[in-house]
Order: C-alpha cells, then sequence, then structure tokens
C-alpha cells in the first residue's frame, strides 16, 4: 500500500481531454457555469465516472457525486473534488485538476484491486467561479447550508437568463436534497494559483487554512482646482491623498505581517482632467491573513495610517468595510493526513494557507476538510497562461490518493 | 488726469447685465462659443459699444473690435478686451470681466472728455474656453497666425456642428481678415482664477507673464496577479508604483520650485477590479513654471523620480511629452504701465505669474502685452460659484484705464 500510486500518464490523458471542451483563444478554457460547455464537461465525467464502476447521483444545485461503494455502508464516505467550471478566458487546471485527481484516485484504487472501509465519491461543484452566476461557490455554499437553493436557482446572468432555468436546461437539476450528509472529511487538490511553492521549489503544499478576507471601499475627498493658478501649498488634491494611502497600505502590511497581501484593485478619480486638480478618488482594499487576530490588526493599522494622511492633507476620507470571510483553518487530522503522504512518497512539500477562497472553505463549516496544492508556473492562474508539468499533476493525485487511502480507512 | 475712474456702478451693472444672458443652473453662466447665447452677449457686448460711440468690426473669425478713435488716425491702436464665452459651468467673471473693464475704460474716457492720441479698441476674442469647440483660444490664435482660419473654421462640437457654420449662423462671420494689424499694445484685465491675491491681501496682481506648460502622459506597467496568492515581494504592483510617482511628483516640486506646479488629472488603472493586481496604470501629467529653464529643471527632476520608482520595483515606465507651451513674459514697458497705475490709485497690489492661459498669450507673439489680475473669492473659477466684489472690479477696471491711457498717450 505505501507503494500505491496513481497513473499519471491517464490522469494527463484525461487533463488534455477535458481542456478540448470549451476551448478558450490562447491555450486555455472559457466553460462557463450551466453553458453547453460546462454540460459536455459534466457529461465528460460522468461517463468516465460510470467506466470507473461509481454510482453517480446529481443534487438539486447540480453538484454531482460520483461514489465508489466501501466495505462498510454505514461509515461517512471521504469526498474529494473541485470544479469544472471556468473563468470567461480561464486555464485547464484550476478546479478541473482536483476534479479529475479526484478521479483518477478511483481508477487507481480500482486498478490495484483495493476495497476501502469508506466510500470514496470524487465531487464536482457547481459554479466555483462565479463569472456567470454570482455569487461565486453556490454549489458547495448551498450544499453547507449557508446559502438557500432558491438564492442560487434566482441568480441571473449578465443576458438575464436564470440559474435555475440553465440548470434544468442542461440536465443537471437533479432531485438529491442539496444539504450537508454526514461526511468523514473532504480533500481538495488544487493549483496554487499564487507562486510560492515554484519560487522556493516545493513539489506539494500542504494547506493549513484559508486566509481570512476584508474588503474595505475608500472615498477620498480633496477640493477640485485650477492646476495652472493653484499653489501647491494651498492644495488639497485627493489624489496625492490617495497615492499615499495606496502607499502606506503596501508599506504597513510588510511591516506588520510578512505572510498577509494587501491590495488596492479599483481605483479611480473624479473629475480625471488633464488640468484640474481631483476633488475625489474612490478606491478598494482587500486585505487578507491567515488569522482573524492577525487581520484585525493589520486592518487598524493600515486605517490608522490613511487616516494619518488624511488629517495631515486636509482630506475628507471614508474607510467602510463591505465584506469579511473569516480565515479557516483545516483541522490537524486531516492536514497531518496530507504531510504524512507527501512525506511517504519523498515529495518536497510546506505547509501553506490558500490566498484564494475555494469550495473547501464551506466544506469545512461541515466535516473535516483539507487541501493539496501543487505548484502551477509563475503562479499566473486564471488566465488561459495557466501551466502545470504532468509530473506535477502525478504528484499532486499521488498525495490525494494516499490522504484518502488513509481517511477511507480510518475508524 | 491722474484723478481718472472708472464709474463702478454702471461696471457693475454691465456686468450683472451679461450675467442674465445664459444663465447657468448655480447662480454661474453657461453661455458657450458660438451659440444662442454668445449671439445674445455679443448682441449686448455690440450694442453698448455702439452706444458708446465705438466703430465696430468683426473680422473672419468672430472677433469684435469696438474703436474709439484717437486723434492721430496713423497711430497703432491699443486694444484691451477677452473674451465672453463661459465654461459650461462657468462663472459671471472669467473674460466678462476684460471685455467690460476696457468698455468701460472707453465710457469712462467719454465722460472725462479726453481724446487719447491713439485709438483704444475694446476686443471680445472667440471661443477663449474651447469647451464646445477645441483647440481653445482660436479667435486670438487665428488673429496671431498661430492657427490657420480653415482650422477654426472645420472644427466640430460633440453633436457634429461646424465651428465656421455656427459662426455664420449667429451672425458673426465679419470680412475683416482674421489677422495680425500694427497694435500698440493689448490689456487683459482677468480675475486671478487662483487664491494668491486672496490670501496675501492683495488688490491687484501685475502680471509679469504666463507659466510655461508641459503636458506629459504616462504608462506605468507591472504584472497582473491574483490579490490573494501573491505574496507583498514578488508583486509587481503598477498603481503601487504609480502612487509612489504621483508622491513623488508632489514633493519633488515643492522642494524644487516653490512658484512651480504639478498635477497628476487623469489617471486610470487595469483591470481595476478588487481582487486582482493591478497591471497597467495610464496617468497624465501637468507642469508648470514661470521659466523655460526652471521648467527644464522640474521636469528632469520628476521623471528621474519616477524612473527611479520603476526600477526599484520593476516596473516598465514609458513618460511622455505631449504638448508644450512656452512660457510668455510680458515685455517691461507694459509691466511698468500696469504698476504705475495701481501706484498712483494706491492699491495694494504684487507682481505674479499667471498660472492659466488667456487670449494675452498669443497677442504677446505679435504686440507688447500685459495682464491686470483681480482676486476671487477662493481662488474658485470656472465654477458657477465664481465671485468677485464690486470694489474689486472697479479697482481692476480702474488700473485698465489709467494703463490704456498711459499708453495711449505714448508716442
Amino acid at each position: 500500500m505505501s507503494e500505491l500510486k496513481v497513473n499519471g500518464a491517464r490522469l494527463w490523458a484525461s487533463l488534455e481531454e477535458m481542456a478540448q471542451i470549451g476551448p478558450g483563444v490562447a491555450g486555455g478554457n472559457r466553460r462557463l457555469a450551466l453553458t453547453d460547455e460546462d454540460k459536455a464537461g459534466r457529461d465528460r465525467f460522468v461517463a468516465w465516472a460510470r467506466e470507473a464502476g461509481c454510482e453517480v447521483s446529481i443534487d438539486q444545485v447540480g453538484n454531482i457525486f460520483a461514489r465508489r461503494p466501501g466495505t462498510d455502508a454505514a461509515a461517512e464516505p471521504v469526498l474529494a473534488g473541485s470544479h469544472l467550471d471556468t473563468q470567461p478566458t480561464g486555464g485547464r487546471y484550476d478546479g478541473v485538476f482536483g476534479v479529475l485527481a479526484a478521479l483518477e484516485a478511483i481508477r487507481s484504487l480500482n486498478d490495484a484491486g483495493l476495497r476501502t472501509r469508506r466510500a470514496v465519491e470524487a465531487v464536482v461543484w457547481t459554479n466555483e467561479e462565479g463569472s456567470r452566476f454570482q455569487p461565486a461557490m453556490n454549489g458547495s455554499g448551498v450544499f453547507a447550508g449557508v446559502m438557500a437553493l432558491q438564492t442560487a436557482y434566482d441568480a441571473r446572468d449578465a443576458a438575464g437568463l436564470r440559474f435555475g432555468d440553465e440548470l434544468a436546461r442542461i440536465g443537471y437539476q437533479g432531485d438529491v436534497p442539496a444539504r450537508a450528509r454526514p461526511i468523514h472529511a473532504y480533500l481538495e487538490a488544487h493549483i496554487e494559483q499564487g507562486p510560492i511553492l515554484e519560487v522556493e521549489g516545493k513539489e506539494i503544499g500542504i494547506v493549513t487554512g484559508i486566509q481570512g478576507i476584508k474588503w474595505f471601499k475608500l472615498a477620498v475627498r480633496g477640493f477640485n482646482a485650477h492646476a495652472g493658478t493653484t499653489p501647491m501649498e494651498v492644495r488639497r488634491d485627493a489624489l496625492v491623498g490617495a497615492a499615499r494611502m495606496v502607499d502606506a497600505v503596501d508599506r504597513v502590511t510588510r511591516a506588520t505581517r510578512p505572510d498577509a497581501v494587501a491590495t488596492v484593485g479599483m481605483f479611480s478619480v473624479s473629475p480625471g482632467s488633464i488640468n484640474v486638480i481631483n476633488e475625489q478618488v474612490s478606491l478598494s482594499l482587500d486585505l487578507r491573513c491567515p488569522d482573524g487576530a492577525g487581520l484585525s490588526t493589520l486592518e487598524s493599522k493600515v486605517r490608522a495610517a490613511c487616516e494619518e494622511v488624511a488629517e495631515r492633507m486636509g482630506l475628507g476620507l471614508d474607510f467602510e468595510e463591505i465584506w469579511y470571510a473569516p480565515p479557516t483553518a483545516f483541522p490537524d487530522p486531516v492536514v497531518g493526513a496530507v504531510e504524512r503522504s507527501a512525506v511517504s512518497l519523498g515529495y518536497t512539500a510546506r505547509r501553506i494557507v490558500s490566498g484564494a477562497g475555494h469550495d473547501a472553505k464551506y466544506l469545512a463549516d461541515i466535516c473535516p476538510t483539507g487541501m493539496i496544492f501543487i505548484p502551477c508556473k509563475g503562479g499566473v492562474s486564471h488566465n488561459e497562461a495557466e501551466r502545470i508539468e504532468p509530473a506535477q499533476a502525478e504528484q499532486g493525485a499521488n498525495v490525494l490518493l494516499r490522504t484518502v487511502l488513509e481517511l477511507a480507512e480510518r475508524a
């Protein structure tokens, strides 16, 4: 059993075949949730799962469960999966890797003729990306009970099409209740979508949790005046103030928590005319930190730094929290199982906190959950240029397989 | 003659009456060039000028010359004026004050029964603001020979209407050639459109010239990456870089030349999404300095500071000059005449450099030119809230009258 490994060539062939469905324009994929392309991807997965002997069931929100039964029918199953939908100009591996690695684990158990005590289920969660229907992750969100089924159904895309109607149209509105049932553990293999593993030359990321995220909306108010006739010393230039806040956010974050990140993504000026001093700047701020206390401290320091800039320059400042997702810590028994698997395989590995949200975030609310990261080239994701090597996919799937096996045998 | 003064009440009444033509929505004016409102304002001026005994002529680009003949028909005239068109939400005094102060000077010469050696002409230049037709100042520009008449005619407004057609439609396409003729001097009285005189408690600004202006377009290029998964130390965030450049522009300008100004007006980020590190920032830079050498030095220092930020952060930077208007220095004999007038009237005055462009900039290319500033409330202009007091208008017109008189008597 310590020699058990996946068939890397078969896994890679499946990844390549899935990438033919809903191709992008630059080597990636466009397989938006509940489109014909999503249906074709789901159909392919379901066919493969049936070929692997799985029982396939679909729940009311379109989540797909491909079950390989265990020897103990009463034991709670081990789930592993991710999503098949992509960003509009998405990569071939974001989500897909986790789904097909789970399928490959089942195939490999079949090849080895191993029966597990617990059932093993490969799962496809609906609409993880949220590119077509908002909010994102509503398949796992409804399943975990953090979102109402009707809310998911009533979401509309930019063309006004309803999630529920589109789900029925593609034939994936199942009759299994979309709600949590007893689950022994959930595992999600995923590309890192960041550069840390690649930079450090690590093959596996043992994910210990998902960062907490707070989003803020800032408005900086100065005074609109003539660029030529207003001396520097009497200006109240909202852009100069906002620029100093952007600089302060960067400096304060680095100084406070090297493992936290802070980003100003939206930034718009008014009036934005070449020869007028800007009166107002509106900006967004995305703060992330592995732990809640650290996030609070960081928020206080960043806020104080921005307020100090505003006060010194005589500017108005609104600093409003608009969203908070608390950090998720994965439990030690699952993290430990992932780590043992990586070590037993001789892979270089490090513990890592996920900077992005994943379906695992919602699953962690209802069952012991863990994640396995593999590097991706340059950390690039949500981009058709997203790349991994066949050996990296194989390594990640091997870790998933061994972890599934350990958890599926656990009492 | 040293007692000669304008009739302040009459000047104010004319300013009030003109403000009724093309009223704004907040106490100011909307009298865009070559609209029915502009025609009504011109008609009012022409009627007043004829009542004052002037010969009125209109040139091919719509500039209006109201001439009070001198005793020496062969002597070059003294011109004084400004413009009657306004910004879309403009003030009552920008331009209008200079036109009606010139008219009031003529009326006051009439009242005093004074004949001058040289003719005195009150002038209205077409389309100074450039709000409806670009470029701005094309009435004085064509007159001074820096712009072709046909270029002005062919300009179109946002609705596609042609300058030449609109000029004919309102009846102000005259037959006098729109080109410079021998002029002894040109004077323009104007509100400061900035806060310096008010802050220093000065009644009159003796304008020594117009600042040089350079416009630049900057593009800062970084790398687009995920806000959650990209550690701070590997980011190449174009917005953080651009923010540091905005801060550097402000600091370097203050440290280099306290009388220079620098403004970043346009500023747009891409992709501008809440959870994505910005890849590109495009921004404008407006640098102004009273002298050309100072402007060059400032440009070098600002450019070096921006390049240093880009290099330190691994960002790409384009720093492109897109427009240059060299500084204009008004000649001593005209500046001196303005100063003597202010002193003889007992007004508090200071020398000042105009931060904004004016028709006087083009006139300075073809004849000795000067300007007279009066304060405006809070330095606010290009805004319906633009305000001056009747006493300020009267003081500025008195200085204009005495200067006109001195110049019109000069050999």
